[in-house]
């Protein structure tokens, strides 16, 4: 059970870094399904994806990103140091993934001052995008 | 406010219905950004993704593995409705995403028994899988 509950823990020190109040702080943790939501996946290839000042801004860029009110879950990766095998795909850059409620919420995410922006001030840093979006 | 928190009341929800104890009764909702994660997302493209008996064989499948124990969140979803534009790509049959506290729980995870099972007994069922790992 260790291991189950450390998981949600980190994801209750990300509520409480928000300044937000942790909503598990007495949890009998387990597994958790995720259900009613809507994942937007999107992969970025860096241009220069060995420029630090490009890294630099461009986390900052989807860290600020994910300030749109409408996304309830994130989550901001690099490629892990998994097995190569070769169905892995781990040429992109980063990894940005958010939830949503409904394609209702996703549809006033994209069309966001934040999102027009971090589009705006950004675009020219990729070379390649993929998005991926699902519902359950 | 209401929609911030719908979300984790289905996440909640998801919790409950898996016979566990809901963690966040009581909860003061708001973003969550996942830390300390391994997002483990795969993408598949079934042979015959019109055929109803494949496709009920393999959400079995897709719910039988999220059972491992070294999961800790997972979503399971098919392509979205969202707007078509040349960098969404909706071609898979299946989302299929797991998270991991650490790459030796995704390892654990690759030579569990039930997930060997799993590609034993519906690998047939898929053309083509696409694999992305990430780590904050």
């Amino acid at each position: 059970m260790k291991n189950r509950r450390s998981f949600l823990k980190k994801a209750v020190a990300g509520v409480t870094l928000a300044g937000l109040i942790p909503f598990a702080k007495s949890s009998n943790a387990g597994e958790v399904k995720i259900t009613g939501a809507l994942m937007h996946h999107v992969f970025f290839w860096l241009k220069e994806p060995e420029n630090k000042a490009h890294r630099k801004q461009f986390e900052k860029a989807m860290n600020d990103l994910i300030r749109v009110e409408t996304i309830k879950m994130s989550h901001i990766g690099i490629p892990a140091a998994t097995e190569e095998r070769g169905v892995v795909e781990n040429s992109y850059t980063y990894s940005y993934m958010v939830m949503f409620d409904s394609l209702n919420d996703q549809n006033i995410y994209q069309k966001h001052p934040i999102h027009l922006k971090f589009i705006e001030k950004n675009s020219h840093l990729w070379d390649k995008v993929v998005v991926y979006d699902s519902v359950d």
